[in-house]
């Protein structure tokens, strides 16, 4: 089977013109079929707050209002979306820009407003693989926004790890799919801050229960797991530094 | 030759919800191939005001500070085209939303600052219709908002008649192509306010030196002419009524 690169950038990367561009130029120069999927930074939270909104998170996600969801379909799928698609283009990447509803690529279904409300976030139900892989087998690379859509004329918001994650394992039967899920740090902290070589399920939670693991890092591990157990070969967490090559460390997510 | 439908809609039914959505509903039942651009509404106009902005428009085209792009990358390609595509897949159409970077489909270039300088707004230079051909016979319905790029990792806003003036064109080698410009009212008025049920270039001609064709109306009709002189076989004006058939005026543009 070919192999497939499915990179998920997200955090401060998207907020740093200078960086974006670091990553964005390496992202361009892999060969093969490649996707990448892209998180929103803050400028969705300055936009609210720029129009009398307020940013609500829990638990690292956002409580999406029908205003906040207008908010980050602006800011993801058109003004950070398009910006890096022009941006891959330049570096001679064939990149076409996607969210949920284009070639109905991703389906997902509003999340039960039980035990929290978090209003219109999307789980994601159902990968168009097929659509897809007409783009990676015509030389394009898909570079994916989190808004999703349920089918039914409504758009979403999702977050973009697990999309990350669920797009990899839609793949692996047709590709052998490399998982990369890069943020601020370069990898998963032990207790003394060193950066692990590689982490199985039965240690990340023990390092849940010991506190080491907390907040967003559980959900991102999850979600690494999660696209293991769907067949993807191989899952890293690392910085996006590491994409362009400037840091060697990362975290190895293996099942056992 | 296989027929293809290419379409614009763009002012008030953009900003008006039931409307644009009799309009989508009338788009996504046309069979065969087929091409949908859209116009911007009032919405970046508004946001333009919201965060601070001052809408600038001469002849009727937006002055594009580098902050007015940011915005109308935002509403044009995020907002608007998802929602749009979103809209179109729960009616059965199975559209994807593409802006000028996506896939390289439309290379433009920055016009020259001189007589006016219109800040960040393209020029079309090149449709790419291999790609655009290869979503086509996907069975895939094309959204284009008219964000563009000009290679080189730059946004450029463009005006939304020319570009489905010059992807009609573009596509006159390959398909027997019927353009349709929809705005807000059933077609070209003549003197006594009546819709002119065809127009040739001179008649336009003389109508433009009596006043009775004026402001936008001339760059729509030039518009119309360059696709009939590039190969599309028939084109209309009309009000987006006549796309779900609750009006039956419209004007055919003819060359003589």
């Amino acid at each position: 089977m070919e192999h497939l690169e499915v990179i998920k950038i997200g955090g401060k990367v998207i907020d740093q013109p200078g960086q974006l561009e670091k990553v964005l130029q390496a992202f361009a120069h892999i060969q093969g079929p490649k996707i990448l999927i892209h998180g929103g930074g803050s400028k969705a939270s300055e936009m609210e707050r720029t129009l009398g909104l307020k940013p609500t998170m829990v638990d690292g996600r956002r409580i999406t209002s029908s205003d906040a969801l207008e908010v980050v379909t602006m800011v993801y799928a058109g003004l950070i979306n398009k910006t890096i698609v022009a941006k891959l283009q330049s570096f001679g990447c064939n990149a076409i820009g996607l969210s949920g509803p284009d070639g109905n690529s991703i389906l997902s279904s509003k999340r039960p407003a039980k035990p929290i409300d978090f209003g219109f976030v999307g789980d994601v139900e159902k990968v168009n693989t097929s659509f897809i892989d007409i783009q990676l087998k015509s030389g394009l690379s898909p570079v994916f926004s989190a808004i999703t859509h349920d089918g039914n004329g409504q758009l979403l918001n999702t977050n973009a790890d697990t999309m990350a994650s669920v797009i990899a394992g839609a793949f692996s039967g047709l590709y052998n799919v490399r998982l990369t899920l890069a943020f601020e740090i370069e990898g998963v902290l032990d207790a003394s801050g060193n950066v692990l070589t590689k982490i199985d399920e039965s240690s990340f939670q023990k390092l849940v229960k010991n506190g080491t693991i907390k907040e967003g890092m559980i959900p991102k591990l999850t979600n690494a797991f999660d696209a293991l157990k769907s067949g993807v070969k191989e899952v890293k967490l690392t910085s996006s530094d590491y994409l362009s090559n400037t840091t060697h460390l990362y975290t190895n997510v293996i099942l056992n």
